[in-house]
């Protein structure tokens, strides 16, 4: 596996493009905070159809466009569009038309049904999606589509809401003697939560690769990393993971659990790991990103609850902020995890680039250097390894601190 | 029943002192914070042995005296011991002998056992108790006890870290012709989650009652009280609520579910909510009061789960600190509960003193006067309403804003 720089424009046959066409503008539908790219609007599209897979919100008030992708994604897909600025989420009946709409514009334009094109909203919640600014859009929009690296960066930059930069990742792995690209581009920032976020993630590929089989390689992706990041603990109404996949690399179709298989989904999970990464490192208001690590755990599941309860403790997340070694609040969220452990049996470990700190050896507090922690705390990535005795479960999560930007951001979204 | 301006020395039969002891002062053991009283041990005795009930945190990771407490409670008691500074808990073997020891020296100047002592920490975690401190400041404390409202108030305010202002309440309730008396005193007001918090409540009757209906009302109003309350989602190791009820009101003892227990229940439950939403109202750097109230939800279970829900939303807080309408967030927060329930059934409105807001109806989002909402948000007290179509199901909720002072407060606790 080779990480290349590229990102959706990558693999075989997509092109793509980003613009701004005046959601973000528009006062009544909100500006997403400081920060934002003024693009609002990215179509993605594929020269053959694809294959598609999708992992979903489990909030139960789901936005229109989630309604829609989670039935469009078992058809053939040629065309996706993305709108930041207005998330099409709490809008009532009122918003099915609107995606639908939004579909059925991309497809009279590449000359395709509606069925086949997946539509995302990302931004303010409860508002109704301007339609006449989206109609326009989707044209001007599809009128910028190419090749090539910028255009890519350009469709990344242009699902921006309060994210301070654009997040893509891009990969090739040799699949029976053919290159296969995978290419992706994520946004963040808050309402990150286990189960996904105000989380977009696109991934396309140019792997053939059986429908079952995109579905199993994704979900998995998805469980490790998307579902293993937090910012705030609010799970968005939006959240959407696409992946699909046009066949164009002409390796031999993956139809079955090989090693093929097992190539590509490696390759996969790297660039879904790094933008899920990269979306808890640019949580909003965040100055550091928190790993944490636990080993030791009853099994697999104990080890992700107690690893995910850390990174989503506020109290432990401020104290990162302060570069404060409180590493009682470690414990402490450990603890209300919802995992069975003996406490007088864990060990905790804050870790940097400046070296490594014992904080609680088997359940008893060490008395450790101030000086050094402080050292080591000043870093931008704090890792947090936790290792218990009570099997052999590990997992790994990450967050973000929590700071005065994160209320500042949050405090006023809306105006 | 008749609200008395009272704490857990109106009840006949109890004595109470706060003091500050050495144990904030001391650099090692942390200090608070900059709102806290310098108080740091507070002594409860009551004339005669009590009946006693207890609720606990259901942290994994619990504290040595919420251990000690556990057991004790079932024992007739005497005298509670509380210490603020230090909270005991991830303190190894070591926090256990210390509890004990603790409870030996209270037992010691009482003439009594220890195991007819309670023991309760709150403050920093993984420090060992400075027990030379303790021990003369148990001897200290016990000397200043004494009767009447100036002592009971001493008492709450050595219990406080991170809180504002002392919580207590007191009302009187005739059952059988004869006065009974509940007094109560409790601190937040960081690590506040449902199931408790950093919350220490202690509870005064002299109400003759056995055991196991104490155990029923207490158990049934903290359910309704304290663990309806949320700061930031961080459920402590130390959470504990007690209630010790001497008999020396002289009514003839509730042993049976009639109606003088029915009175009692009515009266410690008014005791215990007016404490949790003080804690609520005073959490870390909180300037609002949220109330949320669900009607309409399939069950009660349902109904606790969309409240807790939404006052615990980070980034609903975050929009009531900022006094943004922001009722995306509310629909948001109530799809991620857990709760089943038609999002196009639901109806969401805004209220304060200064009037009411209806945002989303059935399903659909309302246009509204953006400067009404205004106005009605710029108030301390802010209710969130929430209408549901699924049953008969219903629950209040309580928590407070997500503010700047939340992350300065907790980025540098322990310094």
């Amino acid at each position: 596996m080779n990480i290349i720089n590229g990102n959706v424009t990558s693999p075989k046959g997509f092109k793509a493009a980003g613009n701004a066409v005046g959601i973000k503008k528009n006062k009544n539908d909100g500006n997403a905070g400081p920060f934002e790219s003024k693009k609002d609007m990215a179509v993605i599209v594929s020269e053959k159809p694809c294959t598609a897979a999708g992992c979903f919100t489990t909030n139960v008030v789901k936005a229109a466009p989630v309604l829609w992708d989670m039935k469009a994604v078992g058809n053939k897909i040629t065309g996706i569009v993305a709108n930041s600025g207005n998330a099409n989420a709490c809008t009532g009946h009122q918003g099915l038309e609107d995606t639908e709409a939004t579909a059925e514009k991309l497809a009279s334009l590449t000359g395709i049904k509606a069925e086949n094109i997946l539509v995302c909203s990302t931004g303010v919640i409860g508002v109704n999606l301007p339609m006449d600014i989206i109609s326009k859009g989707v044209e001007s929009t599809y009128s910028l589509i190419g090749e090539g690296y910028d255009k890519g960066l350009s469709a990344a930059e242009a699902i921006m809401t309060t994210d301070t930069r654009s997040k893509t990742a891009a990969v090739t792995v040799d699949i029976g003697g053919k290159t296969v690209t995978i290419g992706g581009m994520a946004k963040g920032s808050g309402m990150i939560n286990p189960n996904m976020a105000t989380m977009l993630c696109f991934i396309t590929t140019d792997c053939a690769v059986s429908k079952s089989l995109l579905d199993k390689a994704l979900k998995s992706c998805v469980r490790d990393s998307f579902n293993m990041i937090c910012v705030d603990g609010d799970m968005s109404t939006n959240d959407t993971v696409l992946c699909i996949a046009n066949g164009m690399a002409e390796n031999t179709e993956i139809t079955e659990e090989n090693a093929d298989f097992d190539k590509f989904s490696k390759a996969l999970y790297y660039v879904t790991k790094k933008l899920a990464i990269d979306c808890a490192d640019d949580g909003e208001g965040a100055t550091k990103l928190i790993e944490a690590n636990v080993k030791g755990a009853a099994d697999e599941e104990q080890a992700r609850k107690i690893a995910l309860s850390v990174v989503s403790s506020n109290l432990l997340k401020a104290a990162i902020f302060g570069e404060d070694a409180n590493w009682g609040r470690v414990l402490c969220a450990m603890g209300y995890s919802g995992a069975e452990f003996d406490p007088m049996a864990v060990t905790i470990e804050f870790r940097s680039e400046k070296g490594i700190i014992k904080l609680m050896d088997n359940g008893t507090p060490i008395v450790f250097d101030e000086e050094k922690a402080a050292e080591i705390l000043l870093e931008h990535n704090i890792f947090i390894d936790m290792y218990l005795s009570e099997g052999k479960g590990k997992a790994t999560a990450w967050g973000c601190d929590l700071t005065y930007d994160y209320v500042k951001i949050n405090g006023d979204y809306r105006s």
